[in-house]
């Protein structure tokens, strides 16, 4: 394991998920049988490796992800990023444009999913 | 928007899916923030462009995608096209024999998911 | 493995995909290392158990399989079913109307590789 | 159907996913529309044609079941098929590492998905 | 059939995919069996009603279908819109972004090939 | 970057793809566009992090990656990776069981192209 990197990529993760959500990740982690491993692998692979490469605004890569989630179906991680999305200054137009271009590439289904999630995170 | 095609494609949403279910959609959209676009988008380009065309009976149209559901394990949607497939007058044989072919064509798990919902509709 | 599920789902396979097709598999499977077990295996488990059930035409099973290939882009064997649809009698117009609903339900891109397979397949 | 094929898968499934896992299906399935036809489709093409192979021991198909699903994200059978693994005796640390695996292979949500299901599943 | 939306969708892909690549495609599609009622379906579901809509900006919506693709495995529209991103105003950088963020989504498959399309659509 | 997990990760993929199949591909990516970047990322975050943590044998690891590859119609990878299964010991019975299994929880597809690429690797 990589310290650093794991440091680099929880103060990311905080940004983008804002703290509540990922205080409560790792305090779920820290009494589950496999949650600590996790929860470094993806803080390190992902949030550092991906989020920390600053060739891309923040709101950008929100816009790319939720477009991804929605095609592969990745429902939960869906609300997690339309509230990223939110977070990074995503505007309610834009998360709509970028659903209706996920129903188009990846099915009309991928769109009612997308859609039902994001009027839940926009309601709270 | 098209309001042609959205008024056709609303009236065959209704016939294959039910008033009941498509009133919920609509008035669960008029309160929420991203409904409205979302249930015209989907109403005019899946619902008049692709089952406005009748170079397929309806019947035929609602196992193709029940089968299609099943195998992108699109579990809600799968719910709303089974009981789209009893109203197009599919029989209880039809739909375990698609799902049969879902299971073969898109793995085990496919069937699994698959008779799980069609068990749960079909006892309604 | 059941001598008998694998005879009909032979004839079954002969009358779908045609003898030249079929043949060509059986003598490539004849003289490659994993060949024959995996046309035993599918011949039996898919060709008898899914396409022996008389519960659908076979030409409405054509137009669900695909669907299903399409969208799950597994386009050599979408080839080979399209040429199947042919064979069971499914027009033109029909495997239209099935591609047109797989690029809706399953995203453009199976549309377009979709229909790149069915032209390729309908000017032979 | 395969008598035969049937008696023999049921015995390994009951093996792999313990008895009353195996017995609560099939009771439900007794009392449901579509039940019985898919427990004998499933147990004679999967357990017993896939399962009943000894080309590999049981615990390392409990992994590679355990890493498609993860990847296909068919979340229901994951949580059947880790107590599966456990049951196998596969190991805690084997578990972490096939899912650590499979979010690498087939994404990052394949890994959030698996390691919620693995955590409730190791905790009972 | 819509005539504006199929003429403004036809006037967008030409500034996304370039004259040369969408003058192949209909030319193609005139003396191809399926040809022109894809055309027609694709530029005016796909092209007009997602890329016509100015909520993105063309180089976030090129950036978010290369993303998808990538994860959805389509390669071959994969490098039509790769070189749409060039055209676009996207950078290597930002192309080599998205794909390092479509292999940690997605999974390293879909890295390994999306690296492989843009190597070659880049050094042409 | 971290340069010891890259020479690790290297030292780990020329053990399990062999050195003429990874030197090729370095020496392609130093004259291409992406290329040295991406050989970076893949070793250091796939090769290192996933394949070097010893809780698996390499020979388990290859079936589960074969296995994966497969559902996820990755034919391209998929043929490396047989080619790393009969490196890493892998017997021809071993892969067939796998492949098998794969066809029935990813669908007879995954079978189909799955053989096709191992009867390919197999005759080398």
């Amino acid at each position: 394991m990589n310290a650093d990197a794991y440091e680099r990529g929880l103060q990311i993760r905080r940004e983008v998920l804002g703290d509540e959500y990922v205080d409560a990740a790792l305090e779920r982690a820290t009494s589950s049988p496999f949650g600590t491993e996790w929860q470094r692998f993806v803080t390190e692979h992902c949030w550092d490796a991906v989020w920390g490469d600053e060739a891309l605004p923040r709101a950008t890569r929100s816009l790319i992800t939720v477009a991804m989630l929605a095609v592969l179906g990745r429902t939960h991680e869906l609300a997690a990023h339309i509230r990223g999305a939110q977070r990074n200054g995503c505007t309610r137009d834009e998360v709509r444009a970028v659903l209706i271009q996920a129903a188009t590439y990846g099915g009309a289904p991928a769109g009612v999913e997308g859609f039902r999630v994001a009027n839940e995170v926009w309601e709270q």
